[in-house]
């Protein structure tokens, strides 16, 4: 699949998104209803119970992609109308497979307080965000304070959305190889927004080995040089104490998953153990060649679609806001995650092989699954009860 | 024309926008283009720079709706969430008719600093703001800091749509009553954000006798319970330093033009000269009810779609900002809004009546003739070129 740069620039065109009606104003009837008179019998329907809004305005089931441009893709801080292709893209993404509306909005700072701030007194004009591209280790904070501040669904999709993709693989990689999920010994190269997450949701699925290195090596507790998040899981991953590099870290490994636009060496995957699996998913340079990775591993993955077993976020964050919203949850939980991750690897579970632990990117079950198995888990969780007037 | 609650609520029901995308999504092409890796590609021409970002993005001609709620309709105060369904509507006229797309944007705070700081914090995220719904006197605050602040359009449609389509409106019925436009004696009931628009416009159009009313009577400058606004506009108005109330103000005025909410009593209007004009513009119950206004009056317009004459801002601002983002204007001056105004009114000069002073608002022809007239102006005013790529 050849790409050029026209193709590529004709698609981005005006943008990629437009805003659609869906009403008529074809005459004076629907004018009157749309806008004056009739719309103020709406407004203070609303004005006297705020709850009948989300029946009357798009602003309950909008996704707000937000982002101040400090960690686009592989190009790093390239700053707020930079990233707006990116967060089109992200939007369009949302409206194809979760069937929901979404507007990018982008920063013009990279200051927590003032991104909290400017998103809280914004609060009623979208009914849940997704935060894309901001660089670690602020996305950590910014993305609790919100879900602290906000009372919607919020979630950093560069660490949740490839932490439920990741977890997907990794129950199905499991399967093939024959070994139990919570048994794998798993080393993660890169201690960023996704590696974190990575970690995060892998302890939340029951593995106990989980091992992190940054670009110093692996993250351990007698380290001084931790920020704080880095601190918190040197506490809470590397149970047998590991220290040094990839040589330590993944000798007798049963899982690399590569985060970090970082290399690998190619020794150190000598040694892991005789069935390994290697996700390298660094975009669009993986940390390790697939075609190296497989004299190594009994399966690869990677973030890119000309290799096999793509992983990608966009199998989950659809289906997860999706699930979200259609249930009116407030919050997205890990028991969300989690069954968002079993979902995915479900869609897979019949044909399962080396070469194929997830569905395509493009696979139109994916979506409707995921939202399903998201509903499910906030009604287990919380007794949310879906809304009967959206099936 | 009978509006049922239920029409109106079935026509509202979920919102009356969405997102559509204006690229494809259909295979692992469109992905590799729309998203990664090609995005990377239009995101670094971006970051290499900026001024290519229009021609890519759909911010640069996105107008954002921003209101507060603090004064919607009729309604007043009513908060950011029960505005949302009014900025809606906004953002479909916006689209019906001046084919833009259009995001509303609801705050939850009515400071004018924290808004001023709001927008310019996601100025990246759209190309022109249109205020709604926005208290005086704050609007006036509000406006003239986002005007310097933000390098884009800035409006506020209660203030100066109202004024453009008032000046169209009294241009043609002058020429009915075969008066000289600029040799009116004017007197304007309501001296909120659509009242001080209107005058500000009508000075701007060379009429020279414009007497303003508020709740307590004439504005005069012997006043002292005047805002700051108030006395600007003493000092500029009321050259015949007049005091009082309507018996005073409307004795021998020529027109009348009522944005106050109020009522004007029937004994005042039997003052006014012989060829009055009246235009009771209070949305849904006018000031004067047009049966009673045209006992005194030669022409009567209202802002209701069931009377002659609906003077409806949605005849000026769709062209005006359609006009401003295509010239690529950072500013809607007063020469544009005069051209939107003598645009308007030019639509209807060919069957000038008493009946007839102004187009319809469903009338096609509107929109481009002020988006052509618009650009014209701001060529003419800043030497700002048509963009070539946009014909």
């Amino acid at each position: 699949m050849h790409l050029t740069t026209e193709d590529i620039f004709q698609a981005h065109r005006d943008g990629k998104l437009e805003i659609g009606l869906t009403t008529t104003l074809e005459d004076k009837r629907d004018l009157s209803i749309a806008y004056t008179p009739g719309v103020a019998e709406v407004s203070r329907a609303i004005y006297r119970d705020s709850a009948v809004a989300p029946a009357y305005t798009w602003a309950s089931r909008l996704v707000a992609v937000v982002s101040d441009g400090s960690a686009v893709l592989g190009l790093g801080d390239i700053g707020a109308t930079a990233s707006l292709p990116v967060m089109e893209g992200k939007s369009a993404l949302f409206k194809k497979f979760g069937n929901l509306n979404s507007i990018p909005l982008v920063l013009e700072t990279t200051d927590v307080d003032e991104i909290v701030e400017t998103l809280v007194r914004l609060r009623s004009s979208f009914g849940a965000v997704n935060l894309e591209d901001i660089s670690a280790p602020r996305c950590f904070e910014l993305e609790a304070r919100l879900v602290e501040a906000l009372d919607m669904p919020v979630m950093h999709d560069d660490q949740h959305g490839t932490a439920v993709v990741v977890l997907a693989a990794l129950t199905n990689a499991a399967i093939v190889v024959g070994r139990e999920l919570t048994g794998l010994r798993v080393a993660i190269s890169g201690a960023g927004a996704a590696g974190i997450a990575v970690a995060e949701m892998l302890l939340a699925a029951g593995i106990s080995d989980v091992t992190i290195l940054d670009s110093r090596g692996i993250i351990h507790s007698d380290r001084e040089d931790l920020t704080s998040v880095k601190a918190t899981y040197a506490a809470r991953t590397n149970p047998r104490g590991l220290t040094g590099t990839y040589t330590q870290a993944l000798d007798g490994a049963d899982v690399l998953i590569g985060v970090s636009s970082g290399t690998v060496p190619e020794e150190a995957l000598a040694t892991m153990s005789g069935d390994a699996i290697i996700f390298a998913l660094s975009n669009p340079d993986p940390e390790v060649h697939p075609a190296v990775a497989g004299r190594y591993a009994r399966i690869v993955a990677t973030g890119r679609s000309d290799f096999p077993n793509q992983i990608n976020n966009v199998l989950a964050f659809p289906g997860i806001f999706r699930g979200a919203l259609d249930a009116r949850a407030t919050k997205i939980t890990p028991a969300m995650k989690i069954a968002a991750a079993e979902a995915i690897a479900a869609l897979a579970a019949d044909n399962l092989a080396a070469g194929y632990i997830i569905p395509s990117p493009l696979d139109p079950r994916v979506a409707p699954a995921v939202a399903t198995a998201v509903m499910a888990a906030v009604e287990t969780s919380t007794g949310v009860i879906n809304d009967p007037l959206r099936p």
